[in-house]
């Protein structure tokens, strides 16, 4: 993969600002459950994933989760340089779901050239109000969705990213993927299952009637 | 006051960009209670606030409020244009609670200039990741913390706001900023009032202990 297959206006910077992207560029591999970025204590930069899977939550003084959004091939992390935005006064913390390649842009860089170039700053509007979309998502979910309804959105979310109807995952990481605890989930995930919806056994979810739980998610 | 106080980068501008701006820039005076945008049915443009107050919320099917940020004198309301930017997939209903003057930007002028100017471009990456800190902040109140404290940060807010300690409110209006029932608002309330925390008397709150709501808040 390119880098360029993240930048669709990639050829509307000048010669001399894709240098110095591509000078600055640093590649990484993480392994699946690497902690990448940490709330504001650091400002990694902009991250690019190559391959794998990315997820962005906030933590609660006491250490609970919820996710934001996640991030998967050719997307791109603008919160992880969130130090060269004056106005971003938040703590987003980043970890790999699964082992992933990705790019590193330092912070200072991208922002060096974002500033002279009109096209890569309005792609950075572009990226951040993609991100702002998928956190007004979730206000709404947790203002005026029910707990079964997140719990059947999530599994379905999952299974498309999966590709599979059995999902391999704790009632402990769906409880901090939705910002609740596993007690919650554990009784959803029960009366989904005497609902049909879903089989559970140990460690895995099945979803038995993804349809309903579509009907249920949507209702 | 004039426009440029809204846009720190008003010098950046050239002149043709300026005039532009200038050329196509609305006036418009608003009614306290005027709704002044409307989720995504419409277009309405940059709001740039010169007096007055706005307030920005999300309605659920129900018909349910939660505020999630309010605008006072030189602020920028960037969704109410949000049709510029493909990837603002949410629908933000703005109206005016008090009487307000402000200036209106055609959204595809506002584009237009944006698209050309790096310096305008960044600028608007600035207000949409201040909006989006209001919005990250809004989203640990509801998942973190209790109703007794988010109705303490509330008053607190709206006291800063009206620069005193009696606020003229009624409790179904408090419910709609915070999302919530006006008897969830109540029981709250007269619970403060309980702890000698406020007053309560027929359409207004007194803050009688604004230093024990505010560890209430910070608790």
């Amino acid at each position: 993969m390119e880098l360029q297959s993240c930048f669709p206006i990639w050829d509307k910077l000048s010669a001399v600002q894709q240098d110095t992207i591509l000078g600055s560029l640093i590649s990484r591999q993480v392994k699946k459950g690497a902690l990448i970025h940490s709330g504001s204590t650091d400002c990694t930069g902009l991250l690019l994933v190559k391959s794998g899977q990315l997820r962005a939550y906030i933590l609660s003084d006491e250490g609970r989760e919820v996710t934001i959004y996640r991030l998967f091939g050719r997307d791109i992390c603008l919160f992880s340089a969130s130090c060269m935005l004056r106005s971003a006064q938040f703590d987003v913390t980043i970890d790999a779901e699964k082992d992933t390649d990705l790019w590193i842009i330092p912070a200072e860089v991208y922002r060096r050239v974002m500033e002279e170039s009109a096209p890569l700053s309005n792609y950075t509007n572009e990226i951040m109000a993609a991100r702002f979309s998928e956190v007004m998502w979730l206000v709404e979910q947790i203002m005026w969705k029910s707990m079964d309804r997140r719990v059947a959105a999530f599994l379905l979310e999952e299974s498309a990213i999966e590709g599979g109807d059995r999902l391999f995952i704790t009632h402990e990481t769906i409880a901090n993927h939705l910002g609740t605890h596993r007690e919650v989930v554990t009784r959803m995930l029960r009366y989904l299952q005497d609902e049909g919806l879903v089989k559970l056994s140990r460690g895995t979810v099945e979803l038995r009637d993804p349809k309903g739980l579509t009907a249920l998610r949507d209702n």
